[in-house]
């Protein structure tokens, strides 16, 4: 995909765009907690209000893919029912009810007498987010945006352009009502723009992209300005030899089935040599029934594992109903196999030994270190975050499942009574570096 | 710089390198305080130990660097003496009594019966460090480097061969005779490594640049490592018109003479046209008695500024003594100012008005907001970390002064009982989102 696309340089109209909400941002970065609050209820009661045009601009835009002859499954990702409308709209609300991520105090000490260096949360500025279909993201991205007090410019897939239209068109209402700048949203619609997006790093200060791998990844490899995501999501599983055997074929078919299209599904199953055999017997048929086809290696498919599988199983995200199977000699290797082919978002280990999970967790550098439980549990909402923004399979934080807090920054407030550096050189003055 | 260098890849060589520090660096991210503090110690012992080959080393560099006919300021960088050395090593000690970063605990919560999440502060892997000159920076980043429990692989100025090499032979005998894996540190010394390094994206998790801006700019264009640190510093004071004249002066010159080749040092001064009269009548002969150039806009020439400034002096660090002024018409105007030429590093304002001051530091988007104090305090050291590992002017954390913290990232732990998600679809288990 990289060498395909030439990013455009954003053209004037865009670039207006852009200074509209970088503005409209620095308003709702410094407002209360209780007037974002009160944002977002209208905001709901807006796209309440307007539901009809809603689901009407859906049906056209429906109309249009089903003639354009896109695939069922974006089909059914494009069509907002009226249930899937209204659980957008309490999803709103609720994104109102978490606790406020801005203006929490983080570091408040005396630097010096009458020297004070606070250090509080603060919005990160303008989030640009590229997502495809789904029109309920529209929702769901607007809501978290001011709900942290950050601009949000927004680009949906074109199939969803009337429903998105609609949509915002009924956010910027609320936000207008409310006495916030309705500029603190944007939605742009044409690929010229989204892709010029990419080049705004004077206005954005943060890229979402949610969407498929292969969007993901190349807006990584195409902008300046940092990415929150996950491109791969290889996650692995390792039955180790001293296992509850009940929970173990448990933990891996929940790990594979439960929804093998998410990123925290497992891809590759790491088995202890000395369970493998009983392990096997009971874990083939059980994939089998459930319509799992399992790829392994040598070793595996001498114990009856059907298909072979090549290097290129290793650092596969099938997304699908396969399973590349390995069989190992001990936990060293599995850690090492791991180590390889991870994409460092969720790798578990099944033992009763509590050392080798400590050893597991510990050298295995991901997002999510799991012991005794499915990777599908790797999720901002199973974490108790409320809502998700993404998933960063980053070293650096934030990492993993990130929920409001990862759209928002910090920023250091000095405050002093004509504090100088020079005093502290010559010793009139001496830092006391107390905290409060 | 960008267009003059190609990056090679790395070397089979470095490669192995780079595997070796990143096998250490797994080691010692599993060490345990005492471990880590244990080797600091040593690793000073063996610094002292060594000394005068360390500054026989120091003299040799400095001898083929005076033949070579480097610059005084760069050969005074090199000048390794013995206090110099004996400070850095009491450096290396000091950064043991830091509190450890790492195993800090910061989140705990039950998810569902039997399936506990923890959120840990981990080492990020391995650090890249690139410096110029000073051979302190070896001592000082290495030790920041264990102590945080990273690995990490050091690439010096070439000058300073001999020196960094005698250095880090001391700190890799410390490392050993502690049990540590000596590999944790590694010392690149030829420029094509360096430039290598940058390819390394598989084996190095971050990368600091210690040098000039041209450095820096030039690693952030050529890396998809992530970059801790700034290319420029251009900082503002902002005489807001109700002011403590004497104070006013005192920061403004503070801020600008104390140490003008500092990033935190202002390059422009902004003024209330109310009070630039009045202001300029005293700061012109005290800037003038410093030796400080100054450059104004026509309204402050008016008032007695020599020289007229250009656009380009709004947008230059000059990191000597030279001062840019601009006469504004109020608080509104001096806060786009600084929107629009602040490298978002420090801005600060000098006003006995609170309203004003809220009102600037909620509206300048910069890692350092400051009120009526300089803005040489931007320094991890002044802040009371510690130690600085460096300035990042990131929007995204970590932002402003970096101490040791800026060194860890985390790690979500699930620890359950065989719960899968499964379960939770069904409703069989039920999230509880208890916290400890």
């Amino acid at each position: 995909m990289t060498d395909i696309f030439e990013i455009p340089q954003p053209d004037k109209d865009l670039l207006d765009k852009a200074k509209q909400v970088r503005s409209a941002s620095i308003q709702i970065s410094n407002t209360k907690n209780q007037t974002r609050i009160k944002a977002l209820n209208l905001m709901a009661d807006y796209l309440k209000k307007n539901s009809n045009q809603i689901l009407e601009a859906n049906r056209e835009d429906y109309l249009k893919a089903e003639k354009k002859g896109i695939s069922n499954a974006l089909l059914s990702r494009l069509k907002l029912s009226k249930e899937k409308l209204n659980s957008g709209i309490e999803g709103v609300r609720k994104v109102g009810d978490l606790s406020d991520p801005v203006d929490q105090v983080q570091i408040r000490k005396e630097l010096s007498k009458g020297l004070i260096l606070e250090r509080k949360t603060v919005p990160i500025g303008v989030l640009g987010v590229i997502f495809e279909s789904r029109p309920d993201a529209v929702m769901q991205i607007s809501s978290l945006a001011i709900r942290s007090g950050n601009g949000v410019i927004l680009k949906g897939g074109s199939e969803a352009n009337f429903t998105n239209i609609a949509i915002v068109s009924s956010l910027k209402e609320g936000l207008q009502k409310s006495g916030l700048d309705q500029n603190s949203i944007c939605l742009l619609t044409s690929r010229r723009d989204s892709m010029a997006m990419l080049n705004l790093d004077k206005y954005i200060n943060l890229i979402i992209p949610r969407g498929s791998n292969e969007l993901v990844k190349f807006i990584q490899e195409n902008t300046e300005i940092p990415v929150l995501g996950h491109a791969d999501g290889i996650c692995h599983l390792y039955i180790d030899n001293d296992v509850n055997m009940e929970m173990a074929l448990s933990v891996a078919l929940d790990s594979k089935i439960q929804y093998p299209a998410a990123c925290n599904a497992i891809e590759t199953l790491l088995i202890h040599k000395d369970i493998a055999q009983d392990f096997l017997k009971r874990a083939i048929p059980l994939f089998n029934s459930n319509d799992v086809k399992l790829v392994g290696d040598k070793k595996s498919v001498e114990l009856g594992v059907k298909f072979e599988a090549g290097y290129e199983d290793w650092q596969t995200e099938y997304l699908d109903l396969i399973l590349s199977i390995k069989i190992v000699e001990d936990l060293d290797e599995a850690i090492a196999h791991v180590q390889k082919f991870s994409s460092k978002h969720t790798d578990a280990i099944i033992t009763e030994n509590l050392v080798n999970a400590d050893k597991f967790m510990n050298e295995i550098d991901s997002a999510g270190v799991f012991h005794n439980c499915s990777t599908r549990f790797a999720d901002g909402f199973r974490y108790g975050f409320g809502a998700e923004v993404g998933i960063s399979t980053q070293t650096l934080p934030p990492r993993g499942p990130v929920g409001l807090e990862g759209l928002v920054t910090y920023k250091y407030f000095l405050k002093g009574q004509g504090n100088i550096v020079d005093d502290f050189s010559s010793g009139k003055a001496i830092y006391t570096h107390k905290d409060f």
